[in-house]
């Protein structure tokens, strides 16, 4: 590990807006209290690629320099959400009072989402609201540059008729609307419905998606092109996810379920070149909490027919999984921003279970992205 | 999958001996068999990366231009053998009567190995008795090139102060005495033994090895990157190997597993820079047969020390994940040879737990085969 | 183990009759092919609990006189089948062409089953039908006595206002009216419907189910006890199966499964007082062939709210589990109703997942059966 | 669960000394915060079996009138090391302010443990000493009764011709000499050595062990009579423990490991007949804490020699389950003392990898310690 947990020198660079849509989740709250761990040197940067020696020189946005803001349509605050996750073992013990300041200076730049049930803005009137929300937060803390990164629960896929936008689809509208570049962390629709697609092609601004690689299909984005390479045949591969916490919840909907499942059977189906057998279940366990475990068996034939199988088991904590990813992320897509880059990313497909552009194995997908670093330092 | 079953038109290529230390083992079973029925159209070629598109124009020897012969201490004749594998599941059902007639001419190829107890004979005699039977193959047969494989079980690590050259050793010197490209699949010394090191440098032959990656380094080899690629902190690795068989027996013998260890531990220290907590343990149960089973238990530290796991779970019968690479390497090595490359062969590091040049992740090893494939054609 | 290899000495028992629904299945095959492979001294009765010293003085039928016949709407002859079997691993190499005579003698008393589509006949008609061929069976053999035994498919579960029988309940009423003892191993309905109450409670016949125990409830039926006996706070119990073959074909279909699974999910509720968080996925993976995984995930608190968790894997094959249970079952069942007892017999919930009477742990099923055993020896 | 949270009545009862032998490790820790936290309602008592109905009218010692005391070499105080157990997610975060008061008051009664290094005190000496502190601290409490708990971590096994004995001895000679009722909850030699043969017997005391069965084996103890019962002929059982904190770095002592394994052992023997094939391993990764992973691979074959496999996962925190069951151990052996019982309790083989007595399933152990509770109620 080339991380370190020495505190960073107070940033001297201009500060980075990090506007985070479902501020008060989990994730969320792991960002916050752990970008301002990090950059107090409390804990090492581990699972922040960006904080690595390739990312050395790329003139990210030093971790010390990002400011926190969002909207979330649940009012419990930051710091009380920090102590909810310590006691389940998310959050390290002692880290919530360590970071309280960061915390509630982010919760103060917190603003009610929407819409809530009784709500009778129309979706222009919504995106109106949030992106002023957003350009206010701009103005008034002083930044230099911000990216808006939706970090919200699992939204069901959208019906083919419906007459309003998907709601993450309406805070892409909103970063587009307030020009800030965007990532889209969950498997929500956000800047992929096609009523965004002119705005979004003429906006000159630059993002990232969709549905982070944390667990199971990080695991798949490996595993699957090793059975290729070495011409085993892969005969079933069939899954099984226990999840708690909110996303459990949200997930346990069919229709948001079926919305995760597309990403996770994309890599499949596009390393091996077709889908093989086999079913992928997600299950609401809240006993588990913030904890999940997602169980793989991979049935495959080797020489003249022999059955052999390869199972795994990932232990894992979603929001401790996500928060360096979308720390990264925000790094990255800003300085992309900077860089006057415009439209998807296909260069960060390493984080994204349904990448823009080709999805490929991760260790191609990693070779793309310290690709990506040289363009950063060149244009530096 | 790229392969078929369609069988494989009469070979006019000139044929190509391949020389199994340990020919009446599983494995030599398996490879002799298993050639067989790929040549035939029975099985496809499942397991031979050999086999797909990229390497379709690097003039390898056609499966069913393999003429196989070796050397053994059992007398166990071939036919019997592949009955044995065939009621244990390890051949398909049927196939040693589909095959008879290929199993039993290479089983009138096989020679007597050694040395046996009591077996007066010096090293020099040994290695001198080896190469001629080589030799005596070769010319009998109006071979065009031959190559010989090491498949035979584990020996122990060599003592410090051995007079005598370990036995995998003799074999290696035999076939630099008989001037023919040489493959060590196990992990015993072969090639690697100091004494033979003036002798290799100046030989003119090409070799490759050493103990081929079949099962839980292979995926070691993949799942290593992916911790380092996303900076999280791995803290243990630990293993164990359940294993029947010849292997299994072998194995159990300290030195050996010792020998077969130093394999494993070195794709972890090598990928992630220095070696995790944990130990691996190869445990003898015969009630396994040729199957066996790995699991593996990774402790791994992500964002703000949280502490996660992944477990892996890998059931496979090893004579099947074998062959296809000993055939693999058989026409490579030769194919090498014949392009008159010398020296040991560090292109071929996908195949070996210890491969001669620096080990890496799989996808690097594979980009290293993809480009070895060119220099193939080019020389064509 | 108690059990041997010796050929059991020629039978001058009366033979006894094992009527199998599903006949042509891979149960029913295994169990033909098994019966003949035990008392020939092939093979020790693995998995018969009913050849262990405890049932020795039982007077049960000889494993050798047992007469094999059936319904089945498949036509593939029992030695095909078999074959098929051996191939895929379930049954011995070589066993098929061993009991050749044995599985044609049984194939030549399967009775072509029903209703196939097109079929006009009603309900009273078809078990008419199917009770005439069991007592042909019966009379054309010189049987003594005969049983009952349903191995078919699992069926949906019936709609609450169909006119129509469940097939399984048909051949039930077969039974009743043919006058023998009934085992269901299936989930089906068979004479738990209401419309066969009456005839059932006045038949004087005996009966056993449902739902053979083979995998995983097998084992939830002694660790489920365990959380209980050390007050350990099962949160969430989880599980997935994966199974091929015809039984992973027919419980693809919803309906199917959930008859599985209500059996599955009720011993957790009766052993632990009520049911913990999660569910059952019960997934057809064709590639498995007769092979079924089963992947349990247990979360559990210990002392101060501690979270562990128990995770189990158990690979096996339906059918080699199942046929001993059924060889054991009609030996019983035939036994009870022999010595004149009538109705259900909870006294072998050791068998089935959702039995007559309490369910409860294995241990004290163990204990009721071991109590059965010295029923039937005093009324030798 | 019947346990509740209700806090209970302040104790009236006279009270109990526990003398726990490794009274700052992190069971003693467990055990001491544990009792004080159920005490006073703070927690249910999850993993205690004697506050589970059965057990109502035993006239057991109030789990709020144990008053705690003992030895250790280890000098870092209570409240410290429940602060570090709580940092690790043993303890629940917070607990360890909630019981300060408790954990400082046990922690005023532990006494030096020995011999350390260096001291020149005899067999003789130190048994005295100890004594000496039991019996001051029963005096200076003003307690009714006591008895000691050895919890101190596993000691090598004794080589055969020591004339020292171990120190575990010593520590049950001071039990002996100073009068009170002894457990051992470790699988040191304790009670075991022949030297305290005579002074055992006459002694009139009671005392349990050894080795409390807390996972892997507790996992043995329900699945081996399983597979008995089944009549499944288990071929090989292997096994792997992971663990770290003290328990861990003790048992890479491979004569400590011997010691440990022995126990584990046992019950497959016991239960199953015959030991199978398989190794168990014990490794220490620090890496882990105090949290262990148990995997377990069983062989087992079924009907007509199918082979299957079952594996188990156990992760737990292992002072989290050793508490509970030291709590009831102190319990129920003061509560025998009391009745004036004496010898081994082969009744409490329910707790021990070990027991006194013979070995037998989980279900059996459970039927004899619930036959001991209505003796416990009939001399009440």
């Amino acid at each position: 590990m080339s991380t370190s947990t020495s505190p960073q020198p107070p940033s001297t660079a201009p500060a980075l807006g990090v506007w985070l849509i479902g501020a008060r989740g989990s994730v969320a709250t792991t960002v916050v209290a752990g970008a301002a761990a990090v950059a107090a040197g409390l804990h090492p940067a581990t699972g922040m690629v960006t904080e690595t020696p390739p990312f050395a020189d790329c003139s990210l946005a030093p971790v010390g320099s990002l400011v926190f803001g969002g909207h979330d349509t649940n009012s419990c605050p930051l710091p009380k959400r920090a102590e909810h996750l310590a006691a389940g073992g998310v959050l390290p013990y002692g880290l919530p009072a360590a970071v309280g300041a960061e915390l509630a200076a982010a919760d103060a730049e917190i603003r009610p989402g929407g819409p809530l049930p009784g709500d009778a803005r129309s979706d222009e009137e919504l995106i109106g609201a949030f992106a002023a929300d957003i350009t206010d937060f701009v103005r008034r803390r002083g930044l230099a540059r911000a990216v808006v990164v939706n970090v919200a629960s699992t939204e069901p896929l959208p019906g083919p008729d419906s007459e309003r936008l998907p709601v993450s689809s309406l805070y892409a509208a909103a970063a587009l609307r307030a020009g800030h570049p965007y990532v889209n962390f969950t498997p929500s629709t956000g800047m992929h419905h096609p009523a965004l697609a002119d705005e979004s092609a003429t906006s000159g601004i630059t993002w990232a998606g969709r549905d982070g690689k944390t667990g199971q299909t990080l695991l798949r984005s490996v595993l699957a092109p090793m059975f290729l390479q070495r011409a085993l045949d892969v005969r079933a591969w069939s899954g099984a996810n226990l999840l708690g916490g909110g996303d459990g919840a949200a997930l346990a909907d069919p229709a948001a379920a079926a919305a995760k499942n597309a990403g996770k059977e994309r890599v499949l189906a596009d390393v091996l070149g077709a889908a093989p057998q086999g079913e992928v279940h997600i299950d609401d366990v809240p006993a588990l909490g913030d904890w999940k475990t997602a169980w793989d068996h991979i049935a495959f034939d080797g020489f003249l027919g022999s059955r052999m199988v390869l199972q795994t088991i990932w232990q894992g904590c979603d929001s401790a999984l996500a928060a360096p990813l979308v720390l990264d992320l925000a790094r990255l897509v800003a300085r992309a921003g900077e860089m006057g880059l415009t439209g998807p990313r296909p260069e960060l497909g390493f984080y994204f279970k349904d990448p823009d552009g080709e999805s490929s194995s991760l260790g191609e997908q990693f070779t793309q992205l310290l690709a990506f670093t040289e363009q950063l330092r060149a244009t530096r």
